[in-house]
Parts: C-alpha cells; structure tokens; sequence
C-alpha cells in the first residue's frame, strides 16, 4: 500500500503556487511555454480515460515537450511484456517523464523505484490519483481561501475510490478536515469502524454532514456496484445521496460543488446543480491542466538543476 | 434534420477563396503557417476514419495548431458519459475547435448550440460531410472551372451517403445542377416520388445521365447493402452501375471523375478509370487538407477578431 | 521473396556514419535538429508494437518532422481499402515517408514500388525488419569494433524471425560470420540441409556455439510454439536454449549479449544475464532511435537534394 500520507504542507504549497503561474500561461493568447523543449513525456495509459490523458498531453504540448501516446492495446504489454520492462525501454528510448496509469494499485510506485525516468501517477486502481487530489485543492483554495479550520464533505462511493483517498491525502495536510458520507457498504469497513484518518469524520446522514460545510465533493457512482448489490437501485441511490438544489443549500452560503467527472447526472448529481453557479465543475477540469503543468515543471527543473534526478520530495509527491 | 442548405454562394466562395491560399502553404518545401501557433484542435472520432481524420490533423498541423486525438473506444464515452458533457470537457480542457465524427446524425449540431467551442463537422450518420462537400467543389471548379449551368451526375448509394448531400448542397448554390443515377432502392423515398431538391433531378439510366455531363462522382458501394437486400449482388452492381472506360466516354471530353473513397475496385469503378487520365481522386485527397486548413483559419480568425466566437455565417458552415 | 542480400557494405557504413551524428544530438539537452521540420512522417502500424512504434516517433519528432499514427483498427483497412490504395492516400494527403509494419511478408515492398512516398518497413511477417538489423549492427561495432572476421551467434526461432534475417544482412556484408542456433523445428528447413546463406552457419550445440564467440543474439521464444508442438515446454526449452550466466561465460571476455525486446525472462534468456554487465539490450533500444534518425534523414536529405526521389540505394536500403 502507498504511503500519500507523507506529503507535506510546504510540497502541496510548491505545487499549488507554481499551478497559479501555469494559469497565466494558459490565459495567454498562444497558451505555450518553453520549458520542456527537446523533452519527451510519455503517456502510457493502461486504463481508458479522456479527461486526464487530454489534460497531461495538454500540459506537456503547453510546456513545449514532445508527447508520445501509449494504451495498453496495441503496446507490447499485450506480448506479455512486463510492465518494469516496457517502462526500462520507455526510458531507454529517451522518455524523460512517464506519466502512468494502470488499474493495479500501486504498480507506477513499483515502477518508480526500479527505473530512472521520473514517473508521474495518473491513477493506480482504487488506490490513488495524486493529481487529482492536488487540483480539487487548488480549486476549492481558490473559490473559499486558505483551507485551514474549513470542512468539506465527500458523498459517495468511497472504497472504490482513489480520488477521495488523494483529495484527503491533500486537504487535510492543508489544515481542512474532511466528513465523508455515503453508503456505508460503499465506505472502508476499517474507517466504519472507527479506524479514520486524521481529519476524517464519517456521518452516514448527508443532510446533516452537509449542515453548515465549506464545500462538498460527489464521486462518480459506478453503475456496476448496483449489480454486485452494493445499492439498491440508481433511483434509491440518487434519492438518498444524490446532491439536489435543495441539499447543496444547506451549505454555507455559496459552498461550491466538485464532480472528478465524468458525472452520472440524475445518480449522484442533478443536472440542475451541476451546471448551476455553485458547480466548480468545468473550473476543476480548466485547473487539472495548470496543475499537471506544474507538475512535469517541478520534475523536468529538478532535472535539469541536479543534473540528475529531481529532489526525492518532488518525485515522492508525484510517484505516490 | 440539420439545415445545411442555408449555406450563401458567398459563404462557399469565401471558404474556396482561402482554399487556394491554404494549397499555396501545402506547396512550400516547408508547408507550415503560424497561425493556429498555441492553439489545440481536438479529433474526436467516434466512428472510425483515416483519411478524413489524417486530413484534419496534417491541416491543423501546418498552421501549428497543437492536435489532440480521441476515440470512441478508451473515452469516457465508454463509461457512459453523454457526448454534450464529453465536449463540454474538452472545451474546458482548451479545446479551441474541435473536430467531430459520429454515427448519429444532427450529433455535432447538438453540441455546438450548446457549447462554446467552434464545432467543425467531420460527418454524422447519413447526414452530412460538409468538408468533402467543399472539397468537392473545390476540386471540381479547378478542373472544369466555374460550376455555374454545369451538371454534375452523382451514381450510387445516395440514400446512405452523407457525401451526396453535402455535395448537393455545395454545388447547387454555386450555379450547377445534379443529376443523381444509381438503384432505385437506394434513393431516398421522396426524392423518387419527385420531392427532389432545388437544382436536383433523378434519371435511373445511368447512361443517360452521363451523356454529356461535365462531371461525375461515384458513391462507395457498402457491400454490407448486399446482405441487406438492397442490391442483386456485386458483380450485378458493377455491371449496370460500375463506372466503366466506356460509360465515361459518354461524358464531355475530359470530364473528370470523382470519389470520396476508399473505393471499391472493380464494384462501383474499374480500376482503369480509378487510375486513369480522368481521375481526381487522388487531387481530391490533397485539396482535402487545404480546404480543412482553411476552415480552421476562418473559425480561428473570427475567434482571434470578435476576441468571443467566429461570425456566425463560418459557425453555421463548420458545423452543419 | 525480398532480397535484402544486395545491401552493400558501403550502403550500410554510410548508415552507421549517420547514426554516429544522430546519436549525438541525442545527447544534448534539447534533443532536437531541424531537418525534417514542415515533412510528415507517418506511421503505419497494422501489427502491434510499442519499442518500434515509439522509437520511429521518437526518432521523427528529434528531427522536427510531424508524425501521424495510423493502426490498422479504426483505419480504412477495416472498411477493405487495399493496402496499395492507403499508402497512395496518405501520400495524397501529404506524407512524406511512410514507416509501415504489416503481417504480410514483402507488404512493404510491394507498396514502394507502386507509390512515390518513401517507404519504410518496420517489420513485414517473417520477412524483415532492417531498422532492426542495422541497428544490432550499430551497437555490435561500438561494443567490439569493426565486425570483420568476428563470429555472432544467433539463438533461437530463426524461422519465424524477420529480426535473424535482417541480422545477417547486416552483419555478413560488415566481414561478420554468424553461427546459428535454436531447435531444428524453429530452423528453416532449406537451411538445415545446407543451403545456408553465405557467411552463415547452423550449431545445433548451443554450448559448442557459444565457445569463443564475439558476441551473442537470443530470440524472442513466441511463447505459442509451444501449442504448435515445436518446442516440448517453456522449461525443457530454457534449459537447452536459455542464456544462462554459465553459458555467457563460454564466449570471448566481455562478448556482449543482445536481444530485440521484448523478453520472456526466465525462457530465452536469465534475468541476471539481461540485466548483467554483458547486456546491451537497453543500449539497442537507445541506439534504435539513433539509426531511424539516420534513415529518416537520409531518405529526405535525398529527396530535397534530388528534388524528386532519394537516391535508388537508399531506398532500396530502408524498403527492404
């Protein structure tokens, strides 16, 4: 299991700060930079995904780096290749940065340790997606101010989820706490239990954790739970937990609304709220670029500064 | 069903117009223009596709634009998200045109009434393929000059053809008219009880239609239409409605011959007159890129103007 | 059948020379020259693969060409398109070199002789895959130097193996002798009774191969021979076939180990001798990326000084 825990507030902070000078560039009229000129930065997506595969390649064309695509299908893992060799050769064939995501959890941590390319997490089973978590905190520092003493709640399905251990993995180091609800045979049965992180409260009514909250996050709900008989039905689900008008208002006022995407309207959102003012949701995906730019900034500048690898708390923050 | 017959003569010129210029940069020895310099065009391909998605990217690529590539399968179309909110994603990942195919017809005209990306048409279901239409005509009027009181004949499959209809709809308003040939069973109904489009007339001798003609564009046959019913067989097809050295003959001296392609060799063409002195085939190809060049220009260089979206005339052009 | 044995040795020195210069600027910070700036490369891949795939892209995007990807799914092979006429259209479209990798032997051959792009084979079936034999000719010269009058043993599914094929034409006219060896069943027959080409030899001993040699090239064991009965099991074969760290040991000091990638560790080749001191097989890799520079270079550096086609030998060269 990957130890996010470890981030600390000063390594969240250097992101987020150099996300801010990476939205200037993308406000720009030739949204474009020099940084990584020359450099190669590898997408290899073992998993289908749209938003965050476009959202890296994006960053990386903005930074001026060469971008060469990856899937599953098609690569030789299909040849039985094993995934440290195929990522040895990605590097040997002069990839500066792989950026990974892959449906076991854990393998890009596996991968980082052995290889010398820098290794960026795009998503590793139920386990993590660190640049997720990082541009939900960006996102909500923006629209309500420092995160210190504010508390907001994540709805939904939060064992299958990596994007609600990485946005507590952001948040809490930055002084919010976090009240998770949702399904309880949808939640860790160890943190049902008792056994939660630090910062981490659960309260199985949603009305009431979202009494008086600063923000709340929706996960997708993977419709396939329904089959496995983890919920009832989409209509119950959406009934009990699915964020309405009438919900998000008992919020502070203006309390924004966070979706990862891509949403299930009428399940775990209305339509109505995800598209209504408090909805953050096209900003986060605007955000996810700025922040992966800063990402494969602070990796490519270690580079290049030490001569060699990048510092161990950049590479650490986006290995895990 | 989606209105492409409000397209202008002047709004087609406009685009022809740029068109020459476009093919000026393709002839360089180094065929790259700055003008899309930081700007992303998204390929989003839902149905499969080379040429016309290679056509696309290599014009978006000569004006510097960076190109970003989606298909249907390993997006998040497949996890169910709706095409609008998959777009809408794109859009505020920095999508500044985006470029779309789908099976469904009247697709892109649904998302770009609703979304604040320049929508370009690349097909949609039966409906139409407004760049081949342009390209067409394009490529014609280099050939045979001016297509005012020129008959062009179109044989084939017309009721499945996205291409007929976007070829009628950029040819008439320049002046020609159509005489459409091809099996009965595969025209669509109205049009053979006469409820024909201005400037459109229908004579089931193909023959006929070809004696004196200035111009003749053949439909790919989908051999599938056998299996359907729709056709005898193959051999009988190419028989009454294959393009022969002698059918050809019966047209004005030199009067070219088209396809959108791929073609079937041997069923709705021989090869001799797919390769012959006649053919453009290959010159429609390479007109294809310009005239997608210049579409890109003009939606971009009314983006760059207003500093909000393109006039409304190039919207309506691109994406209908 | 393709002859490649007409490769002379001044043809294949002029290609390693160029490798040299692309090897280095490989090595600059900025990885990147301009000659191919404003040129299209497309690659063409009907067969999967990841290390030759990238290593073309790689290669192609140093020297500033565009490339675009093409595979066989989702391209207008699958609507029945010849081969021929794909080629013809992305050379309408514009491409300037088409890098093609294709099931069918002599596939490649075929197509440059009936378009005017350059072609460049990636691998056709069984037949060939020069890039591959150049460059395990690069790498050998700068391990151990000049190839003449050394001894290569090649180990393993020569048969099946376009990697073997190009391996000798590329070793044998360099002064180098080769010594097969593998099991009978994965020999050609034609082969085993003599009619070995010139400069090469079968060693059904695979330790009495070894003794003395200058270096060593083990195959990639396609794990499905085993249904086809022409090997007993995965074990039996590691035992008799593998490269074990004693087994290394009979050859000269130092004599290197190669492998084209990817392996099955544990069947054809130990982990401890890929990963050992004697392993090039990371330094192939890298090296690869260098020689499709040169090739890439050479063909257009032809066509711009000719103004029409690259000179005969070398396309003769990168076609075969």
């Amino acid at each position: 299991m990957l130890a996010t825990d470890d981030w600390s507030r000063a390594e969240i902070e250097q992101v987020l700060e150099t996300t801010e000078a990476m939205l200037e560039i993308l406000s720009r009229p030739i949204r474009r930079a020099p940084p990584l000129r020359g450099r190669t930065v590898i997408l290899f997506f073992a998993e289908a995904s749209t938003r965050t595969r476009v959202s890296f390649e994006l960053a990386a064309k903005a930074l001026s780096a060469d971008v060469v695509n990856i899937s599953a299908s098609g690569s030789s893992v299909e040849k039985g290749e094993s995934l440290l060799d195929t990522v040895r050769t990605l590097e040997a064939l002069g990839g500066d940065i792989v950026v990974m995501r892959h449906a076991a959890s854990g393998a890009p941590y596996f991968v980082a340790q052995r290889c010398g390319a820098a290794v960026i997490n795009a998503g590793d089973g139920w386990h993590a997606h660190p640049t997720q978590g990082l541009l939900d905190a960006f996102t909500l520092r923006r629209a309500i101010g420092d995160l210190a003493g504010k508390r907001v709640v994540i709805v939904g399905d939060v064992v299958h989820s990596r994007v609600a251990r990485s946005d507590i993995h952001a948040f809490v180091p930055l002084g919010a706490t976090v009240t998770l609800s949702g399904p309880p045979t949808l939640q860790p049965a160890a943190w049902l239990h008792g056994a939660l992180p630090a910062g981490v409260t659960y309260e199985p009514d949603l009305d009431r954790a979202l009494d008086g909250a600063d923000a709340v996050i929706t996960l997708r709900l993977q419709t396939e739970r329904q089959e496995g008989g983890l919920i009832p039905s989409l209509r119950e689900y959406a009934r009990v937990w699915g964020l309405s008008e009438a919900r998000v208002q008992r919020m502070k006022d203006g309390a924004p609304v966070m979706h990862p995407g891509p949403m299930n309207e009428g399940v775990e959102i209305e339509a109505a709220v995800a598209h209504g003012a408090r909805s953050l949701i096209e900003t986060q995906v605007t955000n996810g670029v700025a922040v992966r730019m800063a990402l494969l900034y602070l990796l490519s500048a270690g580079d290049a500064a030490s001569g060699t690898a990048p510092g161990p708390e950049v590479t650490a923050m986006a290995a895990t």
